[in-house]
């Protein structure tokens, strides 16, 4: 019984995601939904992609979390528009939610809409939002077994984002060997590495660049999820 | 419709966590359910728990993953007896999942079962196992913004481990700020700080020190949760 509910609430999801795919198709806005742990880095990821990637592309932002406006506060010191989700104790983001507040932003003036997931290593991995991208920041400070002890997340993702290596020397991380674990998990996907504290950046070209690219060859038509 | 099954779910969590403690009562059985985000470190400060606390107390431990069976053969490894519950994708540990595995310990010859949840900051604290102490294990490299964004979590809490302070002088954590946020949610909770990387053990005597007190409080029938 508890199976039968899931698989209603993920088909409902699924339904709603599809419609939010062809909306943001319709528009040409590459979408990026972005997952990981609490404390991994996302929202300060994304303050440095918003600095690194402005000049390329209008950028919109949607924060999840289960409480409070800390995020988007952050995010509208950018400079970017930006709208925060609460999920009022909720562990993922899911396809209606982002429809409900998506209309919120001037879709046809945006070129890539951002979504920082609620920070959970398992559940936003099993709802799609409609996005075209897939984004996991792992940070090495959380251990290089992870991607065997949470594989739902590492086999959904697009890219890893190995982030904190500004920490590197500090920890007893084996990155070689996460990176090799990540590969077995998901041999397709695409591995960067950043540190994106002050005065340490680093990765911030190549993924920015990446992201760049990836939403050029949608624009051609050249790749399409879903 | 979703909040009645998630409801339906919780009282029959709620139902079988009743019967885990009554058991765990019977038995003189002192239990921990160990929350906290992925790679917050809560297997290795296990380690070094059960070597600070062999002594005072015979102690069975029970890992929760979505997958493998790494934490075991760690624990394992520290000559106690270890079940490894996977979740298969599931994103917390619930009371029936406990009341299955508990049968494979000697409980009457058992002082105090430690209970590792799955590494998610947001749903094992909604479902109750029958522990007797709930412990938040928070990574300091997570950042002074966890308590306000993942308030379910703190609420929940006996106690919180700020773990990893090895790492203090490495971080831009604001350690005064994130203990301030922790106790505006949650102004019972107990604080410790701890550091367990070899070499640099820091605040393992005093947290085996109290588990070891709230123990004797329990045997001696002054302290009753449920």
């Amino acid at each position: 019984m508890k199976i039968d509910v899931k698989q209603d609430l993920l088909s409902l999801n699924n339904a709603v995601a599809a419609e939010n795919r062809a909306l943001f198709n319709s528009k040409n806005l590459f979408t990026i939904n972005i997952m990981g742990s609490p404390g991994a880095g996302k929202t300060t990821l994304l303050e440095r992609l918003i600095t690194q990637i402005c000049n390329d592309a209008v950028v919109a932002v949607i924060e999840g979390d289960l409480a409070t406006a800390r995020d988007a506060q952050r995010i509208a010191a950018c400079d970017v528009p930006v709208i925060q989700i609460n999920t009022d104790g909720g562990c993922h983001l899911d396809a209606e939610m982002i429809a409900k507040v998506v209309k919120g932003f001037d879709l046809a003036q945006t070129d890539l809409l951002l979504i920082e997931n609620v920070g959970n290593l398992v559940c936003p991995a099993a709802f799609d939002l409609g996005e075209d991208l897939r984004m996991l920041v792992l940070s090495i400070t959380e251990g290089e077994d992870k991607p065997g002890k949470y594989p739902t997340a590492f086999m959904a993702a697009d890219v890893v984002v190995l982030n904190k290596m500004d920490l590197k020397d500090y920890l007893d991380t084996d990155t070689e060997s996460l990176i090799a674990d990540i590969l077995a998990i998901n041999h397709n996907i695409k591995i960067f590495s950043t540190s994106c504290r002050v005065g340490k950046l680093e990765g911030m070209e190549d993924l920015a660049a990446y992201i760049v690219d990836a939403m050029r060859l949608k624009k051609q038509g050249k790749i399409k999820r879903g």
